[in-house]
């Protein structure tokens, strides 16, 4: 029996040329698999039958919005995920959740190597193939477009050669990934990075210039997981979708940076990512409420390693799955209303509630019911600042200095 | 010759009474020390006149504007400080550079005591007693609203038996700590954190909601400073204080947040702080694209441990000098220019270009002219995941799964 | 009904006279509850008996070896915990098992209060009352010797006046405190930091420069706990147990250290822990094996901190519960033999297998049957050097060098 | 003008070999250049004439172990560089020295390229390339063994051919690497991780376990770096070497452990360290009395990621550099006397004493003229539990529990 790949197909020219190219270079059958994780256009099916028609010897869809939403996207919410304070992960998350699809794949059709179209210059590669080192660790990896020379003028010139059913001419000035949490643009004029991104960049967002009125909810988080809009469940992938639609509305969520790929090289990136800033604005102010002080400023160091390992490829790491054992005990307390308010490009909380909230009127109020004991103040004062009095009174010393 | 106390003198109704007060309870003479840091309201002499109307022997005052944003503010910029990933420490900044004039006075009027009029339930009380401690090892403190049961209702009633020319009347709603690097509100009805705040607790901000036209510049940055907007020579106080101006009348700037303080409680503050958020969202911008990853990483942790230990009082101890060594190093590649537009209570970067950069278009690029090798991706990617491929290799073996 | 106070007794002079002090004091009942950590010393109903005779109405005793090596020490051996790289915190870890049973002893007999023996210079008192506050919010604490001018001195004339069962007599030169995980001593010509300690502060360990023969175990772990020695199970308090004696024979486990304690001074400590030190000894090369290098670089921060809070009396704290998941989780892969060996004052590992270890012999040989594919670190190191090399051209670039 | 290589050269079978290999393979021009960083053996005027025997057209040799001393050592005794806890970094700490003389020796000779004699599944390599991208960012690497198939059977065919003036059949059963800072062994019978080093492996270091007379000494350090013993001034070298007779006499510094390659993989290593280990061990001690707590566990953090970063071939990166002015800062006050025992296999410290110390007998004293106020401790003990108090008040209130 030939050998078997299972490709991460995306119905585009890229990997619809890579089907054909595997089998001619490698000899082996290359079965489809394409995942749908909220990034919208084509139908499933549409994109399947392309697939075989590109010589697949088996193609499978899947929709996998639910489970991305669930089981990637709500991590990332306790780990208020942004790389380098700014980034919602929007590939990174999706990366491991395909990869996990196609290793199923692989065990089901008895393949022994996964493929993906990526280039050598970007993350997706790590996070394909670290993914699938993690999940099968003795799969292996066929990657044409790094390894095996396919250009995008060969790929043009394949695709036409063979009849592929690919418009080849219908192409974005622009790189673009995207999924319900978000969407990434890059290449074309936003490669001067003094160049201003223009309107025409943008797809999930709304000009947050354009005068409208503000949107504003009440959300309901348990355990740091949104469930509830103004009273309403909400699963986790229509409270994602819902955000999508209204702070997209409201141009929320807009991020244009320069950014560390872990191949080691800065590029420029324009991200949109609506309901990602909407429902982490919310749930870090809900975490203020609720969290213990030394817990948050720890958090803090994790919630960014958390970032920089799913960046980097690392989602099904030994590190990672420490890191979230730390979260999840982290978000336990995070339960309550949060209300939001979003408007103009901004999302911001007006107000917080919760049943576990540590805040106490009576400790904080200046006004009549006052329950602090002021008296205390003066010996933690006093003993918190010993040690930097020490150390003074040493230096000063040394210096030939005061006394 | 009788004890000297030197008071941090702010012209108000607690600092007034504490003069008199002070005397009173412990037979000192007070000098009363008022310094501005651009905290705006009364001019410098009435304040001066009124802290020996109220019985103070001698009464100094200093303009430290200049001082406060070039030596406080522009080491904020430096470690991108924001306390809780929110707060640009407004009054934690300033109590250091008081306790320093404070000090000082009291050398040259050979007080041995420095008083302040903190409550025991806030910050403040610490940053000025710890701040105290470092520069003065030996001096005592005295705090009488604190320690000498100085309520605002014995206050007031002090000031009228002693007919101290303060009107005991005026009061805000809130209690309000301003200075040019921002603004803090506090207390009223922002005590029930579920409350939205109105539009009448800002002063240093506009409207967001307005309509209004964007306003945008170039800031030029050396070494992490800003020097220069749109090619004009600026000084740290004049960069703040014009960006105060046209930052806060785009609504920039403005923070409603539950904060963990060092005393133990949680409390609702609101802050506006427009120059501080359009300087340190332009400043970090402009570090992602001249400081390397590694550092960039790291960085990120010393930022916020000098956050927190700034807003814990301990701006004059020896982790905040040992970082600031580290942060100094770390930007003195962050020169050259970025373009901030600021419209609807926003601040974003659209631009940015530096001699220093470390963006390589030529590494970036996916068009012609690619100089980067993407052969050597593979390697890279399998050493990159080997831990986690041999990791998850044992597990399986363990688990007695997959080969 | 008299309130009623829950004493942590210890049988010695100054918590015997506790026992009446806070009687005469505050009119309250006072309860004794003694708590065997592995102290050793005298039996357990003789000290109940001194509680009565010294005016306690009840008398509480319980032997909580077994809980203190299984609940406490071993979560110290998952911690490698080590404060300051050094202190295996012997008092740190008994104080919130004995809070445990005194709070549960209060409830039980309707206590309001919590009191204990300690001073107000030390880290005791600290770990006594916070956890205390966290156990049972509500309690109070009172703290004679610190709150209610208890000198040693009238501790002793109050002994003789009331006629209490005590040798006031009987008075060691040191400050000891002693558990099964290990002893602390201090004060006496200690305090001269330049002084050695001698033969006479010691009593777990043997003089290690006296000549003797090695001693050599194989010790299993299972998921970072100890469970058998050569192949014999063991419990963790008989793994504790019985390393103490022999690796104390050895002279292993003797520290001598300057000290930064929670109150903000230095102190300076001796320690002898035999078992402690021969465990974590253990323990630590068995990580290097079966836990992956990323998840091990981190979790050297989280051990480090997990330490911190825990000699901080922050055992019964969110951000502590937070950390023991995230090691519960980094521990579960630590199953296996080590070959340890103790002579002369050391501890040291000379085997280590395991069904999961994560070394594998065909990927680190240099010998035939190697599996590494070097070519592949071409590529990683070029990536790898990316940054580092990008940085240093930029700065050669601005300093006019090379090129 | 044919291409030029400077390769670094040690004198044995392999770099021999490389000189006529790059040669052939490559048509450039070979200069050997080896650096002596105090590893023994040979001659360097001896080294110098082969490596012009085996084809070399130039060949220089440089005593650099007074700078390797001053400019590597120095630095990684004031990080307390120890990988893992335990590795003092020997040839990590190397590498970059070679690199920089290589680097200038390629300037001065006009070279392109820089050649090595490393593997590809170790970390040498590493620090070799990516030591050479940092200070020459333009210059190319060639690495025989790894990317041109020089394996060890045809560099022993080579040199017979050849007819090369080298010993061929000399070859220690096992891999080494020696240099003032230490000596590391691998490869042999201790790639079965189970079997215990024999004496053999040794050079450094005596066997602890042979009774002998302790050795005792007074180190004095300035800011960190050692610069007297018993009050004879010492060269950083000397120090080095001093401490490598007697400590290495005495047995102390034997390390044998499992450590986390860069490359992904986990290998078995036996170190001998006499000097550095007894240097890094008085410094810490030494810290311990004269550096400030929070700076003390701030450090402990960047000290590991000093250690991980010269470990992993960063030491001309910008991270490094950053930490490096942490580190000086931090190590100012260091400075004071250690009294160091060292006997059958350890190092320990017995007394310190030092003008900047923070140690104050006053304060931590519990006999007469203790200056520490114990009436603070109450309030400092109080606030500093105040969150844990709310967070189990809370958590008792969700779960319905007590009160």
């Amino acid at each position: 029996m030939a050998d078997r790949v299972v490709l991460a197909y995306s119905g585009g020219l890229d990997t619809s040329v890579c089907i054909g190219w595997i089998a001619e270079q490698t000899g082996a059958e290359v079965i489809a698999v394409a995942v749908d994780v909220g990034q919208g256009g084509e139908d499933l099916e549409v994109i399947r039958q392309r697939a075989l028609d590109c010589g697949a010897v088996e193609a499978e869809v899947a929709d996998a919005s639910e489970e991305f939403a669930a089981d990637f996207c709500m991590p990332a919410i306790a780990a208020n995920a942004l790389y380098m304070d700014r980034y919602p992960l929007v590939s990174a998350l999706s990366r491991p959740l395909i990869v996990k699809h196609l290793v199923a794949a692989a065990k089901k059709h008895g393949a022994t190597t996964v493929g993906h179209g990526c280039t050598g210059k970007g993350n997706d590669q790590v996070r394909f193939e670290v993914g699938t080192a993690a999940l099968a660790p003795e799969m292996k990896v066929v990657a044409p477009v790094r390894d095996m020379a396919m250009t995008r003028d060969k790929a043009i010139a394949f695709a036409e050669a063979k009849g592929l059913p690919i418009d080849v001419n219908k192409k974005s000035p622009y790189s673009i990934d995207q999924n319900v949490w978000g969407r990434a643009v890059e290449t074309g004029y936003l490669e001067d990075i003094w160049n201003a991104p223009g309107e025409d960049v943008y797809s999930y967002t709304q000009d947050p210039s354009v005068p409208r009125e503000a949107d504003e909810l009440v959300i309901t988080f348990e355990a740091g997981v949104p469930v509830a809009f103004d009273g309403r469940r909400v699963t986790p992938l229509q409270a994602i979708q819902e955000l999508n639609t209204r702070a997209g509305a409201q141009g929320v969520g807009r991020l244009d940076m320069v950014e560390d790929r872990l191949v080691g090289i800065k590029s420029r990136e324009v991200y949109e990512a609506p309901g990602a800033i909407a429902l982490i604005t919310a749930h870090q102010e809900l975490e203020n409420v609720t969290v213990e002080r030394d817990l948050a400023r720890f958090k803090r160091q994790v919630d960014q390693r958390w970032g920089e390992l799913v960046y980097d490829g690392l989602w099904f790491s030994p590190l990672k799955n420490a890191l979230d054992t730390f979260l999840a005990e982290a978000n336990a307390p995070v339960s309550g209303d949060v209300r939001l308010k979003m408007h103009a490009g901004r999302a911001w909380v007006t107000g917080r509630r919760s049943e576990g909230s540590l805040y106490s009127f009576d400790l904080a109020t200046y006004d009549e019911g006052d329950t602090f004991d002021q008296s205390l103040a003066k010996g933690f004062v006093e003993l918190w600042g010993l040690p930097s009095r020490i150390a003074s009174a040493r230096d000063q010393r040394l210096a030939g200095g005061a006394q």
